[in-house]
């Protein structure tokens, strides 16, 4: 399968590779399935065991890979993920305590109801298999993957980017070892420990070996994968968010709302990018909102109307109402209505989390009926949506499709139901 | 975008159509997505008026539709299906009834849970959005698929067989002044005019306009527009169904359960292809099933054991252990245990439905959860797995996909939920 080459790199037939993963994952999936809760919560345990008694070696495998970062002249942000600090290996061992102290969704039964012929049917929540992970520096990811596939009940295949191999490598030893102690299958978790490209094109055409995708990274990564893909592929894009400002609200909330939304973090999905004010506050909400940002250090841009009420507003063209800025930039347009408040939001964004301010009931009711986003939000700023703010302990990543999950994935998005039927010889005729 | 043709055959330009059909179906989905039920069982009673009202002239469309398929020579199981009698286009009427009695699932709240910080958090069912349906000779599906997807809030594109052109155009016609007397946008339902195979390619690939497809008919079907599409499809593939018949199992009630699961109706997906018996009950219940089946005239495979004790048993070669018969044969395998019964059903099933016979709570409990199958059925007969059984009212198809919906698909299958967020002016920080 792999072969030694001259200069010392290995060789590998992609299409073998990822099959005798794949095989060895289905082979582990049906065990890993039926494990009990106690037998999942126990790897947790020594998973975080043995990454406590690993850090120098895992410290060091990292300081190979930053030095190999910062010789290939790679990025200061990309070399800021890259870096495992002892405070990042506190927080991988804190995020498998997280997991194992929430609930176990596999078993679960929901719905259920005697027939009139006595059958009882109702569903039960099963893990999904054998889900691929794809993500790039980060390589605590590692982690927060393996622990959320395994109390779900899933196994998992992950594809770390090739800078951070010596890194993942470490950590994946620290992996099979509590998976060994527990007395679960090593391939309940396999790390991919080759780096061609290739490797990424089978895996998420893989479709007899592996049930879901999941790309974690940027627009690039998450769309080639779509291209490619023959497995279903749980897709996190922009975060295109917006808070609309009704008539009759509370400006000074609403104010404080839109600022925080802006400011608490640049970086998040789920910043806001564009803020839409009712034309009947906008001469009291604009000029105090855009001084404040501006302040801030924030640059506003704006409608005609933005630009006439706050003439330090740049003139905003039609490409910034679908900006995702991800950075100290706002714009700002003034709006007729909640109608068109949702007509720009479900023309313009991205369908992730937008959010209304208002105390008119009946507005706040055909906003969140009509936004077609995975997060409506009422009264609140839209940067709350995040996994650990919505109770879900941990989230794989907030997804942005509309079938299956959507929304902030935890350990629920990462399981399925079946239909369980039960009778006493009932017959059909 | 179409021109006539020196045959008086129109052609036209498949990606134009479509991404008309498209634009449409997308303007028309919000005001579908916040109608009300009122309107919405309204207009499938309108539609049901006029299906009542345009008898004649639908039967009279299908005989020109079935004259034709006469001379083309098609096979007689399609001229059947492609029949509307007065019983089916009863049947559609009921249908509607049936469908505008369901509880409508848009709006409602799951799982509402308040946070710390007093944020209520928690999941709202909604529309998938656009809904492209394709499917082949039977024209009342263009009622049953058009009502399900009406009521659940979702606009749908339908494409039928061309043999089914005429009837179909006929009941579209009842649609559209069904759906304009409710008050909703005629392109809510859309009916395909055109029969060009391209039309289908396009609708596949129109991930812009088309939020998910559903294929009904056969495999050859469901695997082309598989491999072609760029937007989710919810697949319905083969049920190879097995009934696994447990030591200590009553065994009457066990032989009762297998010759309906068999006999009930050999051409339903959730018709039993395979008995499993546990070695410790084969020689009691084996000739005593073997022989009412023969008697029934199912034909009787079975594993060298088997044939020991049936003698008039065929060899079952391996590829029985895969077949869906759809027909009056049965093959019978006798198994060491239950493990034995789950290994066999996860390599050689189709993951539709599959039962166990038991009085062990252990087994049953075991069989549940490792079993990989859409509908796990307990001391019942597999050919229960229908939505209508399932007490869903109705309906649009039976997914073997594990994502999103599995099993018997009805209102629910075709919604998805978002998160709904309610504060009072929390910050994030």
């Amino acid at each position: 399968m792999a072969d030694q080459q001259a200069n010392g790199q290995q060789h590998v037939n992609a299409a073998s590779y990822v099959s005798e993963l794949g095989q060895a994952a289905r082979q582990a999936a049906g065990e890993v399935a039926i494990a009990d809760t106690r037998i999942k919560n126990l790897a947790l345990e020594k998973i975080a065991d043995h990454l406590d008694q690993a850090r120098q070696r895992i410290k060091q495998a990292n300081q190979r890979d930053l030095e190999a970062a910062r010789e290939r002249g790679l990025d200061s942000a990309l070399i800021d993920r890259l870096e495992l600090t002892d405070g990042r290996i506190d927080g991988m061992i804190s995020g498998l305590a997280t997991v194992a102290s929430l609930d176990d969704p596999v078993g679960q039964l929901d719905g259920v109801k005697r027939q009139r012929n006595g059958l009882e049917i109702g569903k039960m929540r099963v893990p999904i298999g054998v889900i691929g992970i794809i993500f790039e520096s980060r390589p605590n990811v590692t982690i927060d993957a393996a622990a959320l596939c395994l109390k779900s009940g899933n196994v998992c295949i992950l594809r770390a980017g090739s800078e951070a191999r010596h890194s993942v490598a470490e950590i994946a030893t620290c992996i099979t070892q509590g998976l060994k102690e527990a007395g679960l299958p090593e391939a309940a978790v396999q790390v991919v420990a080759h780096t061609d490209r290739e490797i990424v094109g089978e895996m998420v055409r893989a479709s007899d070996f592996v049930d879901l995708i999941i790309p974690r990274g940027g627009r690039s990564l998450i769309e080639r994968i779509s291209n490619e893909a023959r497995v279903p592929v749980l897709k996190h894009l922009d975060g295109i968010c917006h808070i609309y400002v009704d008539a009759g609200a509370d400006l000074n909330s609403a104010a404080d709302i839109a600022f925080n939304a802006k400011t608490y973090r640049y970086g998040i999905c789920g910043a806001m990018e564009t803020l839409l004010v009712n034309q009947q506050v906008a001469a009291e909400l604009v000029p105090a909102i855009a001084q404040r940002l501006t302040d801030h250090g924030v640059e506003v841009r704006g409608c005609e109307e933005v630009q006439r009420l706050y003439p330090d507003a740049v003139a905003a063209s039609e490409s910034d109402w679908s900006s995702e800025y991800l950075g100290p930039i706002l714009s700002i347009k003034v709006v007729a209505d909640v109608d068109a408040a949702i007509a720009h939001i479900n023309h313009y964004g991205s369908h992730h989390t937008d959010s209304i301010i208002s105390d008119h009931l009946g507005n706040v009711q055909r906003f969140i009926r009509a936004v077609d986003s995975s997060s409506v939000v009422v009264n609140a700023p839209t940067c709350f949506a995040d996994g650990a703010e919505y109770g879900l302990g941990a989230e794989i990543g907030i997804s942005t499709d509309k079938l299956h999950a959507r929304g902030p994935v935890g350990l629920e998005g990462l399981t399925t139901q079946k239909y369980l039927v039960v009778g006493r010889g009932q017959l059909r005729g």
